[in-house]
């Protein structure tokens, strides 16, 4: 009946998938997209630090963007500051407050992604190696500010 | 001494990271790497099945395109057929011995994944919906043969 009145006023939940996504699926997916990136970290700085293969560099750097400008925001639903994924969650309750920071760091965070992957296209190791640098770092603002210590 | 020798032979494991991860962390590198592409299948299904905002589909067809390319066969390791990353690893023993058909399926799920990546960029919803089956089947066809029943 709640559907039939929902598809009568013309509203669809379906476009909104997050919304009918349980806190820990949602903890989990999100768990999952940062140990993905990790991942792909891992592989560019073991290129930059060592021998250079910008076929690997490539592949990471493009993991990392595509994860970076998939919306990861809609897996911080209410309800997600506290419980269990893969692991509890190490949000800091201040991510679901303080928008205007979370959006500057997110900001930075994919634009610097995006630049990452610019730049593994033109196979210049050395330029990589700055690059990495930068990403990590507007990684480390967002652990700082966002991320409870281990 | 040993990492002398190596440098002295002219030998590098950096350009190997894999080489140098432990199993269970290649086996959590994995397993997150299926969820978050199971995240964005979701993301997908929602919309196609439902409001299609192309949009949405474009972010979650680029990062299943990204890991499709990325070269998760790096993560099979030796001495992770067994063992635990976030969970118990579901892999069967074929996946590290039937290199044929590993491949085969293998080379599917890519092509599919980048033509899902094609398709969305296009906007064309109902083309998206039917590149969804097809990708989805790639991913079942793996599953039933590779992946242990829950």
């Amino acid at each position: 009946m709640k559907k039939l009145m929902l598809a009568l006023l013309g509203i669809t939940l379906a476009g909104g998938a997050a919304a009918q996504m349980k806190p820990e699926e949602a903890i989990k997916f999100r768990q999952s997209a940062y140990a993905t990136m990790a991942w792909n970290m891992q592989r560019i700085k073991a290129n930059v630090e060592g021998a250079y293969n910008q076929d690997e560099v490539i592949k990471a750097a493009n993991v990392i963007q595509s994860i970076a400008n998939s919306g990861m925001g809609a897996l911080y639903l209410p309800g997600t500051d506290k419980g269990k994924g893969w692991e509890k969650t190490r949000v800091k309750p201040a991510l679901f407050t303080d928008k205007e920071q979370v959006g500057k760091l997110a900001t930075n965070f994919n634009r610097e992604a995006n630049e990452m992957a610019k730049v593994a296209a033109t196979g210049d190791a050395a330029a990589a190696k700055i690059q990495f640098g930068k990403l990590g770092e507007t990684c480390k603002a967002c652990h700082d500010d966002f991320r409870i210590k281990e």
